[in-house]
């Protein structure tokens, strides 16, 4: 059997990159020959992830079929969120906890979907299933995904499994997961020294809904008004991106970890589904959503439900 | 949380039963509500499952949003071969061992898929993975689901974990799996008393390549001639069901159980596809495929690639 490659999402977030490197080192002790990659370079949070558990990034990959025939996806199935080249491999294993979509296969293939807080939950299960023992090392960056994609078990998508699964790793890994925690989704708020493009494309997944290409994107921060001091700098980079890459409709979804709440900036059309999806009006192209934190549990389905109404 | 329908696919065999009956018994032990109903009657080769354990048929259901707004599904995954209305409601999960397609959800769900021979194997570790203990009765059933669907072990989507989840659900039904196998496969093959467009239809499934409707039906038997002795009213019976269901290009699979070959029916269009998927000409409408006894995984891909080539 030849080399298979593993990555996650574009535009990859925490549990994006070290899913990858979960999975890989998993199907290489079960007999696989696998290497983990990535569609992007790590963001600001990861990259401290990676600094602290002294990890290396995986390399960065534009295609897939100019190395493999076969590819496993973790974090991820939308084609439109994966390499540009998806089609011309074989998609023979999935790990994910996200919504199934746009996505299709010729053969029978491995697929592990939970409806939990992380993909890096499901792997310590399978972990478990396999009787692999989880180094230390990535004990520590499997944590770190968790606390990421849950804010540290804030998010609604949080899940007794995620919950015990963050128990499990944080002693493997010998950290405190609160303290730990916290430093690390601080270290991903760093906001001042970033352009309003690069911010919005940071952490941004493309959706088709009832025919409409529809982009969202989030941003962690502290305080909304690290970012809403530059509201007019967002307004422009959103409408040149919906200009570029054909996005009719942007959301973007800014998100204070720390209270659990996001005030969402809407750029684009039509807007009529998203006031619908959240029952609220849009005041100066903005909505406060109390409680919402997570895209792909309260912002997605009801924004899908609303342009399917 | 209200109750939940599990169904396998229309035109029930044996493993789209009894993989309903067995994850339905198993969520319930872990707290769930659930019923196993069916989307057709038994088989021939069912009922003597059943017969033979001691159970009942799970009763047929034409509608799942009349009685419920969430469902799981076992050994199928696309839409045109689930219940009619299965847009109408949630899918919260699935257990399968086929291809993806067709397949889309709103919000994430537990998708558990290995390519594996049949879905009663998957559930078996299933139950393992929860400590829930297989009842002799459900073993014996989903034994029969797994002889089923690998023709005794002999079809080339056979694994290791099939032989091991055989060797296992056989010690736990007290019966010996060579001797009862071969036993409940002469009881499907009965194919004299039944019309062509009854044989044609009770094992049937329906794929969409490169946007033609193709329909690939299997019957098994002990001697094909019992079948091709009747060509010319196959022939009709599925001239008349591709004119009345808009099927463009209908596949029959005759296959031998005891040599594990087909002998396949080809009638509609475009046959060129199924002459490139197979590499040999139709004669007389047929071609011989030795060694052929998998819809999944030698007849669909290779017709899939075909097509899109």
């Amino acid at each position: 059997m030849s080399k298979q490659l593993i990555f996650g999402h574009q535009n990859p977030d925490t549990d994006a990159i070290v899913a990858a490197m979960a999975f890989s080192y998993l199907e290489n002790k079960l007999g696989k020959e696998t290497e983990a990659v990535a569609l992007g370079e790590p963001n600001d949070e990861t990259k401290f992830v990676l600094d602290h558990f002294n990890a290396k990034a995986p390399r960065v990959i534009t295609s897939a079929a100019a190395e493999v025939s076969q590819v496993m996806l973790v974090d991820h199935n939308e084609a439109q969120q994966s390499v540009a080249d998806i089609k011309d491999v074989q998609v023979v294993a999935v790990v994910d906890h996200h919504r199934i979509a746009n996505f299709e296969t010729a053969n029978p293939l491995f697929y592990r979907a939970e409806p939990v807080g992380c993909t890096s939950t499901i792997l310590t299960k399978l972990y478990h299933e396999n009787d692999v023992v989880i180094p230390k090392q990535l004990a520590g960056l499997m944590l770190s995904a968790i606390i990421s994609d849950t804010l540290l078990l804030k998010s609604p998508t949080t899940t007794d499994d995620d919950r015990q699964a963050v128990k499990e790793l944080a002693k493997l890994a010998g950290v405190d997961e609160n303290q730990y925690g916290l430093e690390m989704l601080r270290a991903g708020t760093n906001v001042d020294d970033k352009s309003a493009s690069e911010l919005i494309d940071a952490d941004a997944k493309s959706f088709t809904m009832a025919g409409k290409s529809v982009r969202v994107a989030q941003i962690n921060t502290v305080d909304v008004n690290d970012i809403y001091k530059r509201q007019a700098d967002f307004e422009a980079a959103i409408t040149a991106a919906n200009k570029a890459e054909g996005y009719d409709l942007f959301v973007l979804m800014v998100t204070n970890i720390l209270d659990s709440d996001s005030d969402v900036l809407v750029v684009g059309g039509p807007t009529a589904p998203v006031e619908q999806a959240f029952s609220a009006k849009l005041t100066n192209k903005r909505i406060a959503l109390p409680g919402v934190v997570s895209r792909k549990k309260q912002i997605v389905p009801q924004l899908t439900d609303a342009f399917n109404a």
